[in-house]
């Protein structure tokens, strides 16, 4: 009998060439995509110990806790991977909002007319969302 | 008075180093995640002005317009960017099925138990899908 490594599934992700994949979060509920980021294997390991959403944030290069700071964390319900392996989509109860701009999803601009038009206020003050 | 070119829209995003943005289709009745792929400008522009997805075909360098031999084609019905500019969000009625498994949608693959599991079964023969 082979004993099978914890990290097996980790193991099987098709990390990019900076050891990376792309992460999408979900309203569990509304299934409203609110955001999308990118996670390395310590990230998604993380995530998948605390059920919590924990990104790597490229620009800081170090790994992000969603709301560590804010309060505004992510509880994950339900962890998938796209056919290719190479992309992360959690399934996310959104405690506040998402998003840095005080807006619950990311997503709030839309191409209408040939222009970019921000369609979703804010519902927060940003400044209590950073980090 | 100055003339704005209509591909500012373009312009404004915030393309990365290989000219692509990330592009997530999702549908606009079910809000279900339906695939992830890529995009560079001329995907966008074009999806925009025929109202189809197509992306960039990262493996075949070429422009992929989904749908175009197996018929399942998504009609766009919103384009949406989110906070930094840098993703591109479709909301799109999908004909048949998105994944080239045959599945409605690409991430039928779920963590359970520390074991990656297909939970979604095909629809459709893959074979109809492929392109």
């Amino acid at each position: 009998m082979t004993a099978i490594s914890k990290s097996d599934w980790l193991s099987s992700l098709a990390w990019n060439e900076q050891g990376l994949v792309p992460a999408i979060a979900q309203d569990a509920q509304t299934k409203e995509i609110l955001m999308f980021a990118w996670m390395n294997r310590e990230a998604l390991e993380e995530t998948v110990a605390t059920n919590r959403g924990v990104y790597w944030s490229r620009s800081r290069s170090k790994l992000w806790r969603k709301g560590e700071e804010s309060g505004h964390v992510q509880r994950v319900k339900e962890v998938r991977i796209d056919c290719d392996s190479d992309v992360v989509l959690l399934l996310i109860d959104q405690i506040g909002v998402a998003c840095h701009t005080g807006r619950r999803s990311c997503f709030f601009t839309q191409l209408i007319g040939g222009q970019w038009v921000a369609v979703d206020a804010p519902t927060v003050d940003p400044e209590s969302v950073y980090k």
